[in-house]
């Protein structure tokens, strides 16, 4: 399946000069949101424990990859949403700064960790996301996405992580 | 299994006063968490088109179980995240409102949609969705949730849909 033909292409959202991928496209579409977890659980593989993934679109397709894997999942959230002890990590926006938050307890027993999201664009949420899981001690195997923006140099930040990306993008 | 025992109670969160039914602890037990899909898509049953969650806890029941089920899924948003032509719901809360959103085009051609989420307290969000649901041109068929807080009524609010909850607190 053909799944670039399934995305919808908006332009100048959320502002001017965006050209936004639309995943809901894929999502109501249930032959194609069937092939794209197949293809996502591809590219996680084998062996691996917990799915880690941030809100909100990342719990999309990490929820239903736990689920086919037999793996945990890991709900890595904004600030305040965790209701036990967190760690927390802040991450530069274009303006100002954010912070993610994952359970303390998260991984006490160690575990090898997929982290997934919906997209790497310039790596900030992802490489969060993989020093949350570190300090919570767990293992990052590797990154999977499902749209990889290639201009946006987000491997450079994610130096050392094995990445693996189903559709990529060169604007 | 006996679900219950899974759920992480936490005195205090978000305010004084609230007992919350912390459900990352059943995410991140692997066993758990597939025996909770398997629960919640029997009650779901067959023959459902879509299923249609609020972000962000709904997207961790909602997306896992369009997969299980072979059917599509829909996101229902807060406002100025989807990125098409959407269909807003204003709704209540304690102070103030809130709106969420669910693309125009969601369900062109109809459908039975199944409404999905962690927890039915007051019944403004799910009866939001419904509504939303709806007005894009599905028909919902049930309302199926993890959790339901008996005391807060939230049936009252949603007469007339078929709900389904796994279980109750009479909290």
């Amino acid at each position: 399946m053909d799944l670039s033909s399934k995305i919808r292409v908006i332009e100048g959202f959320p502002i001017d000069g965006i050209s936004f991928k639309d995943i809901t496209t894929i999502l109501k579409d249930k032959e194609a949101f069937s092939y794209t977890i197949d293809t996502l659980a591809g590219l996680v593989g084998e062996g691996i424990d917990y799915i880690a993934s941030p809100e909100a679109r990342g719990f999309i397709f990490g929820t239903a990859l736990a689920d086919r894997l037999g793996a945990g999942f890991i709900p890595i959230r904004k600030r305040g949403k965790l209701p036990a002890e967190t760690i927390k990590h802040d991450y530069e926006l274009e303006y100002g700064t954010d912070t993610l938050e994952v359970h303390a307890d998260a991984f006490e027993n160690g575990g090898k960790v997929a982290v997934v999201d919906d997209l790497l664009a310039t790596g900030g949420t992802l490489n969060t996301c993989c020093k949350l899981v570190e300090k919570a001690g767990g293992t990052v195997e590797r990154i999977v996405v499902l749209i990889e923006l290639t201009s946006m140099n987000g491997r450079e930040k994610l130096e050392g992580y094995d990445i693996r990306s189903v559709l990529t993008y060169d604007i």
